[in-house]
């Protein structure tokens, strides 16, 4: 968090230089520089989403979750073609932006579509297309051709593309309860050939998390012995690890994203993040995707997660304001095994983002201690004093619009498919 | 909830027909309309809070809950002068028309500045002078003086006052632990006498209730012993409520005004909602006092009750959409023991929010199932889609914009109290 700061940024959309206004250096000419009156944070890492379901929010209501997948949400889903998929995610991106999120790490179908949108909207993304077995399609479900296309994708696009390294590709294999552990050897293994990330679901839920303890002792076990926890792994969710389980993510150097408000919301339970923390394991905040949780706004993970640390610890002091944000900036980078993005540091990329403080919020404006400006900030404020963003350097959000797309349309293209979708 | 509905309201500012456009009935002259084509919702109500404390929002961080009150809540509340409090309860008032909050029930010292700034804001407020026995003041604690106090002020101007009753008058013993018994039955008999509510602090924290429960059994049972639950009573917090405390509310009447969030923060725990509406206790939300929680925004409280309802009963269907609004609307009415407000019903006072349905939040428009769009307005949208509000049938907010007050003088005369009060 900077108070009347200047970010210089180089040609290449890193920041150069960063700190108060007047230790700024002389700058060179062709240097953009971000000086602003109000308050810069470094844009905020959404760590697990399925964005593009902006089109199934609110779809079903309060269903319990067994019979709302099967009822409303796979029937929807299988009515989505790669254009829907960009129209989703175009909204989600939009929002995200508008929130202050500049980088998210998705899984979904639709790979493609999903990188066209984040690039329209200017955003930054991890992509993991989702590998899922269908029943359907013979004994291996489909699963390989699901993998070769990720690797063919990665060999020929690269890693990381699109201006200031905007698309990281990633593995999204869903999960050890829709794969064979063939799939994730297998995955685990081409991941680590090509240095790419392993985005996948652990113990989410108590029924799905027993019927693996049964199997394989437990997922992080499971995952050590297929190899896959010796590449870049991140685990969403994490609800029912136990303490064993957490020293195996933490010597692995595995990430944890925690998504406190999907995990209250469809009574699945709280990761106990205070003891990931402790243990050492780099967790990041999730939104998870906006059919169930329902909006994409990190402030409102960022202050669950202070709630729930608080009630299961019984301290009111647990995951202060600080603690809170930076889970949602450098946490969320680390837990994505990236060390480029979610702080405002020479060197990294310049996502930033300028939070207006002429709100009842800061009740004291910035003329205040540090402390009083973060507390502020994080339980009081959130998305609506976020009022432009940057990545790598480039204006996407200015005053609350999107430079890169027209709001208007983008909404009306997804109201449009979503009606569809519905009818 | 309203879709493309026509609001009649007399000339007293009362509704005097509500219902779909195609229904309305011819109108009498000097009958004001509100005509909108996107959603109209009762006007939300807040029933606990401290709202001149926003001038209080963010001191002291995230310090443990005793050393924050004895080092910075107390010293900073001892600078608190009467036009500190009027400053402070007009931002608090102005940021709960924001957010679509009509009616708050509040509890504080200077019970006049409280009003006078609801009545300059154009909102609506069930003000409870707080009652407290201060050590210093001799044995009584002053106590006496505070109850004769609000008694004379209700025999002057009567319990209801202002322009559409805007303000009602009510008793605030702060609570059992900071008052002799003695004091709570004078309360009790002083308010029956008038009709008067009783609103105090409830089994808020662990500490508290166990010392309450081992001098008089517990605080429902103490309350009613001493004849007050006889009256109207607003129970604040109950987080430690057993089974029996239950059965002792319900049987007299007695609301709750459950606080998920501040309790949350504070690390007291969570109310037993199910329980509470299942034995028909009427329950209503509350923010509780923003040094706190730190905003005034209900509409967090709303999702916060449902992700709690959740994880406690580990059922994702517990506390549907419409069940969490409505504890927001008609259930905070009927924890206050109000008839005539929290519905859009003929003979309620018109205090009505009207939404913008133009937002990603509602993904499919209006044009799509009553459970969509509600679940769209409690999960995703909330306060930002608020943009006009009426009280008794006046425009109070408009496009977003308070039009009693001016929002940048407001905010102003807020900081500067604040800073001179941190300073
Ligand atoms: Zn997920
Ligand atoms: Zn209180």
């Amino acid at each position: 968090m900077l108070r009347d700061a200047v970010v210089d940024i180089d040609e290449q959309g890193r920041i150069s230089h960063c700190g108060p206004r007047e230790q700024a250096p002389e700058i060179d000419p062709g240097t953009a520089v971000l000086d602003c009156a109000g308050m810069l944070l470094p844009g905020l890492v959404n760590a697990h989403a399925h964005s593009p379901m902006t089109l199934l929010r609110g779809m079903g209501g309060d269903m319990p979750l067994l019979r709302w997948l099967r009822e409303v949400v796979w029937p929807a889903e299988s009515k989505l073609g790669p254009e829907d998929i960009r129209a989703g995610m175009r909204l989600g991106s939009l929002e995200m932006l508008r929130s202050g999120v500049t980088t998210s790490s998705e899984m979904y179908f639709s790979g493609e579509s999903v990188a066209e949108a984040v690039l329209e909207v200017g955003s930054r993304a991890v992509i993991a297309p989702a590998v899922i077995a269908t029943p359907d399609l013979g004994e291996l479900g489909g699963w390989r051709r699901m993998v070769e296309d990720i690797s063919r994708w990665i060999d020929t696009d690269g890693l990381r593309f699109g201006p200031g390294e905007r698309i990281e590709l990633a593995y999204g294999p869903h999960s050890a309860y829709t794969l064979p552990p063939e799939a994730l050897r297998v995955i685990g293994e081409q991941a680590r050939e090509r240095g790419a990330l392993v985005h996948t679901h652990v113990a989410e839920t108590a029924d799905e998390d027993t019927e693996q303890r049964r199997s394989y002792g437990s997922v992080p076990k499971l995952l050590a012995e297929l190899g896959v926890l010796d590449g870049r792994v991140l685990a969403a969710h994490g609800v029912h690890l136990d303490e064993e389980d957490i020293r195996v993510l933490a010597e692995s150097g595995a990430g944890v994203a925690h998504c406190p408000g999907s995990n209250a919301k469809l009574a699945s339970g709280t990761a106990r993040l205070t003891e990931l923390l402790e243990a050492g394991v780099p967790v990041g905040l999730g939104t998870d995707g906006p059919s169930s949780n329902d909006d994409l706004d990190l402030w409102e993970e960022i202050q669950l997660a202070g709630m729930f640390a608080r009630l299961s610890t019984g301290d009111a002091t647990a995951l202060g304001s600080a603690a809170a944000l930076l889970a949602a900036t450098r946490g969320g980078a680390r837990a994505l095994h990236r060390d480029d993005i979610g702080a405002l540091e020479s060197g990294r990329w310049a996502d930033v983002v300028h939070v207006d403080t002429d709100n009842p919020a800061f009740v004291c404006g910035v003329d205040t201690t540090d402390e009083r400006i973060l507390s502020n900030l994080v339980w009081a404020a959130g998305a609506e004093c976020v009022r432009d963003v940057w990545v790598a350097g480039e204006s996407v959000l200015r005053n609350g619009e999107p430079t890169g797309v027209e709001r208007a349309e983008v909404q009306e293209a997804a109201r449009s498919a979503a009606k569809r979708i519905e009818g």
